[in-house]
């Protein structure tokens, strides 16, 4: 199981390499046979590939993530943040839970986020 | 699937009842055969009893909980919160995310804080 450390991170990482706009640096951090769920809810992706696509397409979409609050571990092999996607005319408010395998790459992503959390401006 | 508006009223009651020193009022909004994962990583407790004795246990240590961002729903079964335990020399910052029935009721807790999430004073 990776340390704590080494899983907050990860999460750290994804935020500032989607922030800097380099989906690959994100897609980096998930394992060849990840999973995403975004939102919880929709069938879950599957693989890098797949994980790849989506982040550039995200990213391409000019969000910026800005966390709420400190980024949480577990006493297992998960993390957890709570965060909002700012884009120009829109705010979405997301809490994140990453899975991690053994070697430090995450294994799967859920992203907690419904209609109601959506605000447009 | 309950809406999303019913979980997220959920757990702002799971809120206002702990922080009434009612957890009477904490467990009526699980399910009869609910687990309870707290904190990620550790062996789940299941069914009322045992979660209505941790629950006595926690409002008892004279904790309080204070959400950290608003709480957030998701396109399927589950809402998600961050929130800090304040106790009276420590906090603790926690991720919950719940897993709710047809009826309504929460089905599975899991708190995601780690040993690094815990703060002494």
């Amino acid at each position: 199981m990776p340390s704590q450390e080494d899983m907050k991170a990860a999460l750290q990482a994804y935020i500032d390499g989607f922030n800097s706009g380099d989906p690959a640096a994100v897609v980096a951090l998930f394992a060849a046979d990840a999973t995403v769920e975004d939102p919880v809810g929709n069938p879950p992706i599957t693989g890098r590939d797949a994980i790849g696509e989506f982040y550039a397409n995200a990213v391409a979409s000019g969000a910026e993530l800005r966390l709420d609050a400190p980024i949480r571990g577990s006493h297992g092999d998960a993390a957890a943040m709570a965060f909002t996607v700012e884009m120009p005319a829109m705010r979405i408010r997301v809490i994140d839970v990453m899975t991690f395998g053994e070697d430090g790459l995450i294994t799967g992503m859920r992203a907690h986020w419904g209609p109601g959390d959506v605000e447009t401006s």
